[in-house]
């Protein structure tokens, strides 16, 4: 073999903790196969198993046979696609964009984090990353070798920003600044102060902020765009999607919506790095985009059961909770004392404590919430993404613990 | 609106080519529809306007309405689709691959080109890259800061490698180097003495080779993969895709496979970027994949009634080509003292004014050479990716100039 050096942007980059789990559950269920034992319940991970609107798939299963549908399609989108994000910006954000240059289709908004980290940061120059939060922020910043500035998000603050702490961190010298509201992972709604703040912040201090925006609608009954706020349009971009609000996760199907300079430069990476999506899939999401509050109704009240065992499940568990949070988990706050951890696993952070205590003793795997940065290390992640008899399997067999 | 740059590995990356003589082409074709004129033959883009395999088209619709298709799936693709990929490698070159860990599904090769970009190049790191070639390949290197080296393909050489010229251009600083055969834009086919060579030189000079090879099935009768070459493994990866050998170029489904050390690398910049591809998709690729000789069989006989076609057009224009080349475009060379572009547009090259010239006078559009690099100056490239009676109206047309 010769010796090639992977590129230094890629040395800090490591895998994906669940990717890591996910090898360690699946060993973990060969095991208690053999012991003739259940698998193991996984609420690590935010992947929706409800169906997507049945509009989708119908226009999915009917466009695919048609000729027309399978040559290579334009890098910034459909119009039909462009207009109907434009349409659902306007009807859910009350925010009015112009389809042809503010909107451009993504495949799946993840591919935003490293394309905007691609289009607008050198080499060394300061990011700022809210610490608990979403990992691929750092990844992607890391790959483009930027200098990553962690701020804190604190339970005391409702886990937002602070921003008088980040006014006394050399602001003027950060370049771009990553959030994320409903927040993941703790659940917190932005607030019309949050998002003023942050505007405010961004134009004083030069800064472009991008909002990672794919959990509005899921238990939260005010979905709130950045772009909606005055200046916005100055300091903004906002990511969306629809693997959440519309079951649509493996689809690969988001956007990245602000001004058209912006835009502009996000397409110039993206262009040089796929194609356009495959025409069938664009007009199954135009459907889905077209989806009415009764949607969003029905998906929330599955949600909000869910939602009500995994209270039971942190209450059999002595954990804090904001029982009025948003998004796909429930974050747990874990008592220092927690008996559960007493004396296990020491020198780990609580929440790893808790993870592997329930993980190993319970087979019911939920997320520790260092994965997502230091300040989540006394917290837990429980996802929404089982159904309510998986959920209450996993508060019995926490219970019998 | 606050200021922020681009970061500086945009700014060698213009606008793709086509994309603004696409914009030019629809004005044009507005004009021409006030004036009662038919809209202009576009012979410029390789984009398959065939259908895709039934089985494939079959296979997404009746797996898209199920439940358990509509989660994120893994960044490594699913084992059905690798397998796929493997058994393809298998039947069709004759390469032996480990679907766990050789191969890498991906969205699209085009995809591929910017994530092995990514994984192995510094910035400053020298890259040797074909002239003529795809544009990505400069783009993406481009985009990672790469030095780019471009290494020259000539007529004369039969569109392949100058070994004595790389050797004396001080190989050993080089680390990574780009080679697509069948070629485009040159339609030249690989040969064994190609590949052995080009691996010698790279394990001599310990070069990463990346093959990229989406050309190969279409009029090329001896598929041929680098990676069944002796030493292959210890320096080469290789891009493949269903968009030429399926007419599935809008489904974006790629793989590029190679050493598994090297994949893991592939894979760790990917993990950071997307997610699996849509369930549904892998699935149907999996029976596009599964395709037999006569699929091959009849896709290349329309290809080859159109390339005679064309080769028509070629004769009208006195133009020099091969008359066996491979791939979707056949590759025209200019005389210099051409008659019909005797006194215009001087100044430009070769390919661009009889681009230019075919364009305006008579709504026929072939893509000038010289997008390909400075070698392609004085030629001219025509898709076979329209159909016959499509390439017969054009080769009126060009009979009447």
């Amino acid at each position: 073999m010769i010796d090639i050096r992977p590129a230094r942007r890629t040395e800090g980059v490591r895998e994906y903790y669940f990717s890591l789990k996910n090898k360690e559950m699946a060993r973990l269920n060969e095991e208690r196969a053999s012991r003739g034992e259940d698998r193991i319940i996984n609420l690590g991970i935010g992947s929706p198993n409800g169906m997507p609107p049945a509009a989708a798939i119908g226009k999915l299963v009917s466009t695919a046979p048609l000729p027309g549908q399978h040559a290579y399609q334009s890098y910034t989108g459909s119009p039909e696609l462009r207009g109907a994000f434009a349409s659902w910006y306007a009807r859910y954000y009350g925010v009015t964009l112009d389809p042809a240059v503010e909107i451009q289709p993504l495949v799946g908004s993840k591919e935003g984090i490293l394309l905007a980290s691609l289009a607008f940061l050198n080499a060394g120059d300061k990011v700022l990353i809210p610490d608990p939060g979403y990992p691929t922020y750092s990844s992607a910043s890391r790959l483009v070798e930027a200098e990553i500035v962690t701020y804190d998000l604190k339970e005391e603050n409702g886990w937002m920003p602070d921003f008088d702490a980040l006014e006394s961190a050399d602001p003027d010298s950060v370049k771009m600044m990553w959030i994320n509201y409903p927040n993941m992972p703790t659940g917190a709604k932005p607030t019309e102060e949050l998002y003023r703040k942050t505007v405010e912040f961004a134009l004083r201090h030069n800064i472009l902020v991008i909002n990672d925006n794919p959990y509005s609608f899921i238990l939260n009954d005010k979905p709130l765009s950045i772009l909606s706020f005055e200046g916005a349009r100055e300091c903004c971009l906002e990511l969306n999607s629809l693997s959440k609000a519309h079951n649509m996760a493996g689809w690969r199907v988001g956007m990245i919506a602000g001004d058209s300079s912006l835009i502009a430069q996000v397409l110039k990476v993206k262009s040089q790095m796929d194609s356009g999506m495959f025409r069938p899939l664009q007009m199954a999401a135009v459907e889905a985009l077209s989806a009415g509050p009764e949607w969003f109704a029905e998906l929330n009240a599955e949600y909000r059961r869910r939602r009500d065992v995994v209270h039971a499940i942190y209450d059999a568990l002595d954990l804090r909770y904001n029982p009025d949070s948003a998004g796909l988990f429930v974050w747990g706050g874990i008592p220092a004392d927690h008996p559960l951890i007493k004396d296990y696993a020491a020198g780990k952070s609580l929440g790893e404590r808790l993870s592997d205590r329930l993980l190993y003793d319970t087979g019911v795997f939920m997320a520790p919430g260092a994965v997502f940065g230091r300040n989540g290390s006394n917290y837990i992640r429980c996802s929404l993404c089982a159904d309510v008899p998986t959920l209450e399997q996993a508060l019995m067999k926490i219970k019998a613990l």
